[in-house]
């Protein structure tokens, strides 16, 4: 893509309000923008990551089998009614009206009691089960005070997957195949995410399991071990910092970190407040077990700018980067069009910063938008590339087919 | 994908108030369910549907420039209030609510005005124009009769495209590209698409175009030349059945017709009443001219499947279908087994019937489903397979090496 026609253009200040990282670039490189608090638009650079961050998690829920489906958004009343969170544990984060005809009606900020609802009508036998369905989708939810950026709105990016099982034996084992396959797609994402005992909050008074990536813009504390997979959030922990970890024996640490997973063993709560039930091979009535599972995906985006930046901008790492490659020509010239093509025939992504600006200006932005490679090309590079991936400080000539080799 | 693990299972008995095939259908083969009236869930067989209409719709925006973006569908009444919609021709379609700090929000009906917002945000020059951007989001009307199905809802699935221009003229040519682009797209869903002039609604004083496609299952009603393309909707139209065309002279037609598209040349309006002004090279004041243009996407699927079915079920054209293939064996075999990785391996889409069922069963499912290709391996059919086109009576035994071929 042309720079000169990508909407928008960078910003020259930073907002005013951002105290993080990823507030702060992600509005300053034209990657979102507040329409108002905790509701942004995601411009066309920040589409292009979560369009492929959700490939990812994609391709990791169907490999363990996750079907994928789009539950509305707009609920009726007496469906949460069945379990009690209308009035109950979601009131204050659901946005609840009345249609003209004095209706109750909800914004979905999960989607159990829906899903649950469609699992009650379909599931006739037993053989139905195992089963699993995901969705992604926008989520809503009332916060009071929603934090600048992409870290916690009122309206945000979720990945929801659901599973239902004939046993707590079986469930057991999906959860536990799904814990790896989070694993899987935040490593995807260049994150080293910890698997974190928690509170199970307002959706289950079952401790949960929280995905949680270490970093000082997190809101949440946890306890956890270098040496083994302990970690426990500090909300539920019985254990301080340099206590003896209660797996492996070392020293203990806590730190801030953000939550970019949560996922939740609700076992046979569903079943008996929604009325689930099924004949098992031999007859007899047993509960449909449920679990859930959440990624946010939006909030996702922010925490890797908020691993992956420095003073200059963010620095994507390349399986998530808007584009792969930004080609800089420092004249308007020839030379730069016909690489500019040559990248696009070979199937790279591309920006190609096509702007009549100064090489300053045009190296400040690709700093600050921070894709995986930069390429220049300039008088002085003949036919050859000078290139810097954004991390390194020295750049070097090559040939533009050494380039991508490089690239495969 | 297996059929014994596919969510849901058909259903035996049609809705009691489906008053079209394509609620009946749908409803029955488990593509949607509904969730209350208005809002329904896009289960795994719609949701691949969707998935390549939207591949198509993204191809097409994408070659006229369009460049993806999702605003949210959260809003403040501010926005609204600048062109007097909120207590004007939108307060009736548009769910508008107060949050706990009394806050009035409303969820978005459309996005012309978040739109504009975001566009004299970020136009500081007239070189940034031209620019189109879009997106593919659920969009709320509070529709005081929902039709059942999703030809009409309070949630359902939209593309909307806004392009903004320094010119009339630019604008104008920019429509008239955009024309062209939705004739493609349904094009490639099997649809032949009328332009029809007709009524700007709540959105504009002028005339808009709609797209319509003739059906007795549309809510519309259109006259249309069978000679040339003149076609206006009856609202508008001084016209009536066998009046001579304007255009060609022929008698024109009068007809009942389904509209999937819609777009409104909004000209300067919105800069007047948002104050979007921008200067152009010589440094005088212009306003930047908008349009915007609508393709209802789970509409479409909707009519998708009034044009294309029988007394047996849906019938999905190629381009669009959930799978390409349904696999069925008659009796669970090594065969049917082996033709399924085959087809699998070569990148077939392929829906596997493997479950413990009559023949008369698969082959009713797979009428009512409608895939392209129906496939069946049995104990006559050798090393070969038994090949019928949904729409086909007469079935032939072929090669799998020539069914790959034809499927190229």
């Amino acid at each position: 893509m042309r720079q000169s026609k990508l909407f928008p253009k960078t910003i020259k200040i930073a907002p005013k309000d951002a105290t993080s990282a990823s507030h702060k670039y992600l509005v300053q490189a034209g990657f979102v923008d507040m329409l108002q608090a905790g509701a942004y638009t995601y411009l066309p650079l920040a589409w292009r990551v979560i369009t492929n961050i959700n490939k990812i998690v994609r391709e990791e829920m169907n490999a363990e089998g996750g079907q994928e489906l789009l539950m509305p958004a707009l609920q009726s009343r007496s469906i949460w009614d069945e379990t009690g969170r209308w009035d109950g544990s979601l009131s204050d984060v659901m946005y609840q009206f009345k249609d003209a005809s004095g209706k109750d009606l909800g914004l979905a900020a999960t989607h159990e009691e829906v899903v649950y609802d469609l699992m009650r009508k379909f599931i006739n036998s037993y053989k139905d089960l195992p089963l699993a369905v995901y969705q992604i989708q926008n989520k809503f939810r009332a916060e009071l005070r929603p934090k600048g950026g992409l870290m916690r709105g009122r309206e945000f990016m979720m990945k929801d997957l659901y599973s239902f099982h004939l046993t707590l034996e079986d469930l057991n084992g999906y959860y536990q195949k799904m814990i790896a396959a989070y694993l899987r797609v935040y490593g995807r994402c260049g994150l080293d995410a910890k698997v974190v005992e928690a509170s199970g909050g307002v959706f289950t008074d079952n401790f949960s399991h929280e995905f949680q990536i270490v970093s000082d813009a997190g809101e949440d504390r946890i306890l956890y071990c270098d040496g083994c997979d302990f970690a426990q959030n500090t909300e539920i922990s019985k254990l301080k910092a340099g206590d003896k970890c209660p797996k492996c024996g070392l020293p203990i640490k806590e730190g801030k970190s953000i939550e970019v997973g949560n996922i939740f063993n609700f076992g046979e709560k569903y079943a008996k407040d929604m009325n689930g039930y099924v004949n098992d091979a031999q007859g007899n009535k047993q509960p449909i077990w449920m679990a859930s599972y959440g990624i946010g995906i939006s909030r996702l985006v922010a925490t890797i700018v908020e691993k992956y930046h420095d003073e200059k901008g963010m620095i994507w790492p390349e399986a998530v980067a808007p584009f792969k490659i930004h080609l800089i020509s420092i004249k308007k010239d020839e030379a730069a069009e016909k690489i500019y093509d040559q990248l696009v025939a070979a199937g790279v992504e591309v920006l190609f910063d096509d702007r009549d600006l100064s090489a300053g200006a045009k190296f400040a932005d690709a700093d600050l938008i921070g894709l995986p490679w930069r390429v220049v090309v300039s008088e002085k590079t003949g036919d050859q590339v000078e290139v810097k991936k954004r991390h390194q400080t020295e750049s070097s000539l090559i040939a533009l087919t050494e380039l991508l080799d490089q690239l495969k």
